[in-house]
């Protein structure tokens, strides 16, 4: 079973959210949007634009990337949370 | 007697929403927006853009798809429940 | 006397409305927008891009239509109700 | 004296709001949006595109048509009262 | 000292409103929004397009004008009043 | 130093708000929003179209502008304080 | 570990709010919106436009820039506190 994501959405698997980490990513506890890191499993065709043209996207599968906490819809599937989000609420790739 | 729906429109037949499923697409009881299931009977032609050409849909009859449980406008085509619901409001293909 | 509709409109005659029907469509009484069915009675010449040209119409005149119940604006042509609503109001063709 | 609309404005005479008309346009008396009728004595040149094209209007001085009740600004010239409307708020020409 | 608009600003001399007037525009005393009339004392160059193409405003130095009342933004040039206006907001030239 | 500001935005040092002035410009003290006089220190470099294009700005170092009171982003530079705003909402060029 | 934005975004580290600063930006304390100070850490690559070029930012790594004080998402790389900031809040580079 595969979930393919359409248009300029991908499917996203959260990681855990760490209070802290060292040498990592910190996801400070403020009044402020909290991003929250996550691994790309999927990513749809792209966005289709009116001369018929696909724009692909900018990230691809395996991509650990940033999102906006209350971004996109979740979904389960085969039991794990995972997330459709569209790739304009990706904030930055992690590397 | 047939439902052709206009545009960048689909026609979907909403599948039984369980709410746990081995092996597939579980939807969670939670606040957030819950995706529902559904097969695509028909799609509309494609959306037309100002040169006049028509961009043919991503999904075709037969597509499983997600799509948000508030999208759409219901109908009943021969004593069933149906939906019709915009391209744009198709969250991903389940394969 | 004839009511020639503008641009991207439609002049629609409404079907009375079935609560049920045999082998046809029934209109759910539910909180959910109920579509409506009518006859296209004109058509407008199409929507005017910035090119100067004129992208036609999908519907025609004698296509049975579903719409949104609270769409249009209501005239009465020779004593009957009719509709002036905007293409992009029609969800779908019944054939 | 002369009122010259700019743009993608027409310059309209209301007609008299006739409750019934035999084999003609009666307006309802409901709670939907009422169009009248009136006579359009001027018309703008049309909508300027980016390219510095000019799109013409799709009515000219003389034509009957059906407007949104609301629609357009009042304006009185030699005593009579008339409207300035944009052509996207007429909705029908009466033939 | 000139007051030179940018874009597709115009400069304004608005005339005395007068409530009546023999042959000329009569400003009725309703709910709706009222016209005012104007002289045109200066205008922009016009809109910049994203061709680098400017598209040159439809009204000149010297046109008598009907706008919205509430358009535009008082300024005194040298003791009298004056409007900036958009063209956008200008209903009509009067001749 | 010096604050080079981006794209469609310049940097104005607002002169000091006369109440009255003889053969300049006066700011009313209506209930209308009141523009307000300044020189402008530093313009962007204008705004990129999707073609890539830079389209450049209409003023210049140097011109005295009028641009809505509320307009814009307040700094200070080197103890003076000075206004970021768009070019857009800069109402005209006083000469 | 490096974190890579997406599109027109930038990843800016804030520089310390200096209340006064002599021949520096000083941050008035007043009501209006507040611009910060920041260097920029990393950009995206640019904004795609439907033609499938890319628009390449007007920033660049070590840019101090200026943008507005509740402007982007905050997150801690490697222990500091970081903004995510899409170009089009960026108000002026200092230089």
């Amino acid at each position: 079973m595969k979930v393919q994501p359409l248009g300029d959405r991908v499917l996203v698997k959260p990681l855990e959210a760490k209070e802290t980490t060292k040498g990592g990513i910190v996801i400070p506890d403020t009044a402020k949007e909290k991003p929250q890191e996550g691994e790309i499993i999927a990513v749809g065709e792209g966005r289709k634009t009116d001369d018929g043209k696909v724009i692909a996207l900018s990230v691809k599968k395996g991509d650990k990337v940033l999102y906006g906490k209350y971004s996109g819809t979740e979904i389960n599937v085969e039991g794990d949370e995972h997330l459709i989000i569209r790739e304009e609420d990706i904030l930055a790739i992690i590397k």
